[in-house]
């Protein structure tokens, strides 16, 4: 099984690496970090570098696509070789899925036209642009198609993917293994939950960053 | 502020990038990774490499330390270059903090002597032979030392110091931001939840890794 993880500049890291950490545990599973072109991809933050060890044209037909979000993600909406290498993918792959604002590049793609899907909770409405049909779920399935929310929702995605694959007990293995026992000190991780100036002040700043 | 991320072959991948996706939103704060030597870092995987950008000489007095776990800490612990850079830092830094076993290092330091810190479950009595009162808690303060349970708990303790450091209101911003409202399929991320055979399974498995 062949695991591929899209990156790109400006990328958000842990909508990739946090999948990556749960689905690297996969027995015999090869994961592999896929770029534009093979070398080192710089994060939204310009502080953190990835390497994409390999080119698109290199992974043709992964099992199992991963696509992270980002800031990055925006200047990609009309990218052919992306788009065309994410319907060759699709066309193959056993689960073709997203974190955050990747979701705009699988729907930008048109393969999630007519699909439940989500996205970071600030860009639902450009997801209904694109076609699909915007749910407010953490991680929501279609078919073969999952996509998580915003930026740390891929841990949760990637482990209700891994049961999938590999069974509920192997998944809780994982989870136990990474002591993925979430105790956040606040109460403020969804638009429902957050204060609502709080709420108001992160969507005013991300019309900065989501065109 | 300067914050740097300590990382090394074969650390895992989320222990960095966890803590890294929180602090990174401090207003006007430096992030950056950093090595024995510069240059692309493989992780315990070996399917992906970070970048450090500065060698250890580079970054001698950062504000906030992070220290990433991981199988490659074992052949660390005595290290003497690291650890004397680990206590120079210490000397000067306002935080001191790790994630899973990177507490072992700063144990093996000298820093965590008769204080209260946590570690992975699986390392906590590892942690106790090198004098820290092992606390079987997710995310451990004492004094300006912070360390954090296993793999994905850097990101709770990433939003605890960030309270701390930027306030409560700026750290939900951060979590809203980060849309970290974790909603795990299972409930088995700690030895207490997960079914008993599991525990033992991973149990038994860590035996080749934590030496």
């Amino acid at each position: 099984m062949q695991i591929a993880l899209l990156v790109y500049d400006r990328f958000t890291a842990l909508d990739a690496v946090g999948p990556y950490e749960i689905l690297c545990r996969i027995p015999d599973a090869e994961i592999v970090f896929v770029g534009k072109e093979a070398g080192p991809v710089r994060t939204d933050t310009g502080a953190l570098a990835l390497t994409a060890d390999k080119a698109l044209d290199e992974v043709p037909h992964p099992d199992v696509l991963v696509v992270a979000g980002g800031p990055g993600q925006s200047a990609l909406m009309e990218d052919q070789v992306l788009i065309d290498w994410l319907r060759g993918v699709d066309a193959t792959s056993t689960w073709t899925t997203s974190v955050c604002t990747g979701s705009l590049l699988l729907a930008a793609a048109g393969l999630l036209t007519g699909r439940r899907a989500t996205s970071h909770w600030l860009a639902l409405g450009h997801l209904e642009r694109y076609g699909a049909a915007p749910t407010e779920e953490r991680v929501v399935f279609d078919g073969k198609y999952v996509t998580a929310a915003g930026v740390s929702s891929g841990i949760d995605m990637a482990l209700a993917l891994l049961g999938r694959i590999a069974g509920d007990d192997y998944a809780r293995a994982v989870q136990l293994a990474t002591e993925y026992d979430p105790q956040p000190p606040y109460d403020a991780g969804s638009p429902q939950k957050a204060p609502a100036p709080i709420v108001e002040e992160i969507r005013a700043r991300s019309r900065f960053i989501l065109t």
